[in-house]
């Protein structure tokens, strides 16, 4: 028997995986949590149905939400995750031997919990003691925490169940007002091809917040139409002024060519960003 | 009852697409040809089971692997099309006034024919006088016509079936021969996520015959993993050096800024042509 994963990433449009076998199902309090065994990207996190992250693709995802905001800001202590219980971001950050504290805000344990047990790779920066996980709502917890972060990435989910007040202005203002004065966030935005509407509301709120705003893209296999957006918000300095400079960190995606050629939008998103 | 296409794109990963009708099918002397309504993507062109060109996302491929070459070459005037039956490439060439000949040489009648009768907006451009359709084998028409042709774009289905002599080295020396000058050629070269083989192979022949090779990249939502690789030989001109100049030419992905970061390429994919 072949057993094969389909997530339906529109109504009309899905990615079709080979299953080497289910490792772990559950309904957690928030989402149903699927940890399977690929045939062409290994193990891969599902949660209600849309894959979060792959081994074998993880690493574009988690280079493009960290590195471009680590590199904008000039000298980056405190960092928030919001979401991404994986930890695969946290690992980016940690990568900065400078890097003070890495917050890490997940509504769901279970996420982190699975992530410890099936994704070592991602999950095994959680254990150092930089890092702090805190189970709670980003948005209550960057609400209670004026000023206290230099960088702040919202890896989110899709944005329908537990992530859906993440992409909206109320919440970029609340970042905003975390952040410290050169304070930078990123948060992912979905797909161009297929979530114009968001780019431009979610992006557009940024913009009305943040001094500077920038989308940028990435090349992301098992995501829907494998072309994935960030907004990027800082407070003083602008991503394409920087001179990217990774001393010794390894990177698989990012490099400080991509770091600039990520903001070349092809006409038709430069369009979706006015 | 739901009818769904899916297209196996490597031996574990697929993209599945909800079909609202079936327009045509056949079995052409070289392989068989259907054209499908895609929810998602519009009519779909489909060879042997695998996607050629949708009408929504058709214009990245189309504008990524014609306007590089055309923008390179100081001064395009005779090009030529290898494969590209269905015409989209065509169509991008014709775009620049001073074009004054473009031959397309196709395998496969049927192909063209498919795409009068279903993609008038892919194959209208076959019928302005400039357009010479060849119906002829490839390897054949260039190894006969030395110096020929200021550009070549080699528009070809994937390494299987009729298209497999268009990714060997033997072909790209024809095509150094049949160009003029400062010629220049660009070869489709497949996903470095799932070919980095094949990219090393064909990069690695067009780099050892050309005195400028480049690779570059683009978009594709409906081409396997979403990333897609060209492979750039030039005679005199680096792609990198030129100041692309649109001059009312309308694109909705290629621009002046898509064409120098298309070159930035992602730190794993930099490795694949060393």
């Amino acid at each position: 028997m072949e057993l094969w994963f389909t997530e339906k990433q529109t109504s009309g449009v899905g990615i079709t995986c080979k299953v080497n076998r289910t490792l772990h199902h559950e309904r957690t309090p928030f989402q149903t949590l699927d940890v399977i065994e690929t045939e062409e990207f290994g193990r891969m996190l599902v949660l209600d149905g849309m894959v979060q992250t792959t081994e074998r693709d993880e690493f574009v995802y988690h280079e493009m939400i960290v590195h471009v905001a680590m590199q904008t800001h000039p000298d980056p202590r405190r960092v928030a995750v919001i979401g991404g219980g994986d930890g695969g971001a946290v690992r980016e950050v940690l990568k900065y031997p400078h890097v003070e504290e890495v917050h890490l805000i997940e509504i769901d344990e279970r996420v982190v919990e699975a992530s410890r047990a099936y994704f070592p790779e991602l999950s095994s920066a959680l254990s150092d003691p930089r890092a702090k996980c805190l189970y709670a709502d980003g948005i209550e917890h960057v609400k209670n925490s004026p000023g206290a972060y230099d960088v702040i990435l919202i890896d989110s989910t899709e944005p329908v169940g537990p992530a859906i007040g993440l992409f909206e202005k109320d919440f970029y203002e609340s970042v905003f007002n975390s952040l410290t004065e050169q304070g930078v966030m990123v948060a992912q935005t979905e797909s161009p091809f297929f979530n114009g509407d968001l780019i431009k509301r979610a992006f557009g709120a940024v913009r009305s917040i943040y001094p500077i705003s920038r989308l940028y893209l990435a090349s992301i296999p098992t995501y829907p139409s494998g072309l994935w957006s960030f907004s990027l918000g800082s407070k003083s300095v602008d991503p394409l002024d920087v001179r990217p400079r990774l001393d010794g960190i390894k990177t698989r995606y990012y490099t400080a060519g991509v770091h600039k050629a990520a903001f070349e939008l092809p006409a038709f998103v430069r369009e979706l960003v006015g």
